[in-house]
């Protein structure tokens, strides 16, 4: 398996290069006051007394952000986005700093850097930055110097020298980077769960914790809501091939890896059940069925900036459809009035809107080898009288949109017909 | 007078160079929050509205200071310095980044940097570095660009990329070091009060505002503990002959004009009077008088990292010296402690200490070419009856410790004696 191989060797000389080195990302709520702070020292130095070389990424304090975000606000409604990034980027220039001190005290090497100061380079699109190339040398040379190197998350600088920020999730997206350019045996995330889970454990208490998932897995989840990772840096992660494990900051359990498939992955048909109540239908009636009518009426929506999910159409007389779709809640004002344009534009007929559904979805590799994956999520929900609205499907993932009311009941169903809880 | 002088030519081209460059600098009650953060805008604004180029250096916002170093105090009690220029730092960022979207929403262009970003190069002293040199490209680009640009103060970097910072007062030094490698044609230091004036207006109703006063009598009046300016920007200012004006950002008054000695300046005798009640006076009684004894004592002082101000050495026996001087109360435990150990270590008697005095000074340039200047002090303070128990002099200063109690008297006396008063 892919974390058991043996180190990789770096160009370097001397002994450290024989260690094996790990990225730790602890995130905003890891390092949210002093007290926490000292915890995440206590125990990036744990794993340093282990024999790792170490590079830690931190995200801001926790309220940092927001506070600064309040002062913004009461200065104008329009931030440049340059000076945005300006400004986020302290937040986690303190927690480094405060962070190196806490290793500090504890008796160990540590250094501190900025995303800029250890070029970490980006393209110059601010407040959500992608990186083109990291030069690593700087945090070699502190590795090397038997340093435990602590670096920003979320930030780097282009090659004007202009500081960017990397958007959300940013953090997570500086480790695996650094992750995959230092050639670390592995990144761990630190979160305040045990890992990743069958289902959410508040709504299915026999949920279990996932061993290992893979890439594709992990960004479906993201895309139907599952907060783990955000999907870039585990874009990253597989095209770099970086195991990444999600760990809890509380306790020493093992995680759960995030890797590159494997046969033993494929045995498995349905890694998750994922619930999402944070959508909402619109449907538009009586559209003209005409070639070009469907791509007119989404070309709206999209120009408002407004992300659609499943789309389903159904005729329902002649040369006239129905067509149904899905937005975020928050979004729902916005989209019922660019929809009425919409219709309106391509003489439709009236238009509903539904906040009452859940999306109900299983996710898994192995539906790739394995038939009857959906028929047999269906029938969980016959079985349960829950009644489906809309049904959406992709290579490794079956969605059901459902009544709101029964989207728990629904994913307790579909867990138990899949075997998914403990043994 | 060197601040009507025509405007000096970059080496670059275009109208910018035609138009004078002003270094403004707002201090952290400034910017202390968003409404005044709005203020400092629309001030700035209106400087650069009437034709000017500007550059704008800011510190940390209020309490951010404080607030960091709560966190470091719950942390650690021995931060690294390193560590502490990398957290300090983000205070300023904070500021400029604030600033300059408050400035664009006044409609003008603005553009905030760091000073790492803006090239101020340092020595590698972290939490006190010195500024080595400016590499001002980037601001000129920015100001040719039509910008008002907005300089972090108080930071910069080494040349191996550390982030440092300059310490007490650092953002009046970048200011000033940033007016001299602009070339701009002054620099414009903002506080709370509206210039410099011949005394504490608190302590004498009848001081006046001084329109000008020499590099040399502010550096006195700083070390004589009148808190204008730190000594280091001034040096800078009077290195490079930067006229600085300090000025009150509440109102519109001219404030006053720092700059080199002129003739004018020469016929005032006193430009103003000083108050310190921050000093305690320490008396090591029948020390052995051998030569090498006080420069033992001294020493010992000295490496407890006590600063000794007036000395009086006073012979009361054969053989036996009295010797006196005065530390600051805030460090007279330390200093006593000190001071015993150096007593016995020469066979010298008892150690008393006195926290009931008052330093009254008066400062000058004109002093170096008129005479008598000391005894119209002493005069002054014998008509009032206040008796003199310490006296120093410089070329341009003349100290009198006189008994706490009577320090503002004795201030409102020579204040009166000089004429200083509002005509």
């Amino acid at each position: 398996m892919e974390i058991d191989r043996a180190p990789r060797y770096g160009k370097g000389i001397g002994w450290g290069f024989l260690v094996a080195l790990i990225v730790q990302k602890f995130g905003g709520s890891s390092v949210a006051n002093a007290e926490r702070i000292k915890r995440v020292a206590k125990r990036v130095v744990e794993t340093k007394r282990k024999g790792h070389r170490l590079v830690v990424v931190v995200s801001a304090l926790g309220d940092t952000t927001d506070e600064l975000l309040d002062l913004v606000g009461s200065i104008t409604d329009r931030p440049s986005e340059r000076e945005m990034d300006m400004l986020l980027a302290t937040g986690e220039q303190v927690s480094v700093a405060l962070l190196a001190m806490a290793i500090h005290r504890l008796g160990e090497k540590a250094i501190s850097f900025t995303g800029p100061q250890v070029g970490i380079i980006t393209d110059p699109t601010h407040t959500k930055a992608r990186i083109l190339d990291i030069n690593t040398a700087r945090i070699e040379q502190a590795l090397r110097d038997g340093n435990i190197v602590i670096v920003a998350g979320f930030q780097g600088k282009t090659v004007a020298e202009e500081i960017t920020t990397l958007g959300r999730g940013g953090s997570d997206l500086t480790a695996v980077a650094l992750g995959k350019a230092l050639r670390a045996k592995h990144c761990e995330i630190y979160t305040d769960v045990n890992g990743i889970y069958t289902a959410d454990p508040r709504v299915v208490p026999s949920a279990r914790k996932l061993d290992q998932v893979s890439y594709d897995e992990i960004m479906e989840l993201a895309s139907l809501g599952v907060q783990v990772m955000q999907s870039r840096s585990i874009e990253v992660g597989k095209k770099f091939n970086v195991p990444i494990y999600v760990r809890s900051s509380l306790n020493h359990s093992r995680g759960t890896l995030i890797t590159k498939e494997n046969p033993k992955m494929e045995e498995v048909v349905v890694s998750g059940v994922a619930l999402n109540l944070d959508e909402a239908k619109i449907t538009i009636f009586r559209v003209p069925d005409r070639p070009g009518v469907a791509a007119r009426i989404f070309k709206v929506i999209a120009d408002h900036g407004i992300n659609v999910d499943m789309i389903i159409q159904n005729k329902t007389q002649t040369n006239k459809t129905d067509i149904s779709f899905t937005v975020a809640k928050s979004e729902l004002e916005s989209a019922m009035e660019a929809v009425r344009q919409a219709s309106q534009s391509v003489r439709g007929g009236p238009v509903t809107c539904d906040e009452n559904i859940a999306k109900v979805s299983i996710v898994g590799v192995g539906m790739r080898s394995h038939t009857g994956v959906a028929s047999k999520m269906f029938g969980a929900l016959a079985k349960n009288k829950i009644n489906i609205d809309m049904i959406s499907t992709s290579e490794i993932k079956v969605s059901c949109v459902v009544p709101g009311n029964k989207g728990k009941h629904a994913v307790r169903a579909i867990h138990q017909e899949f075997g998914l809880g403990k043994k």
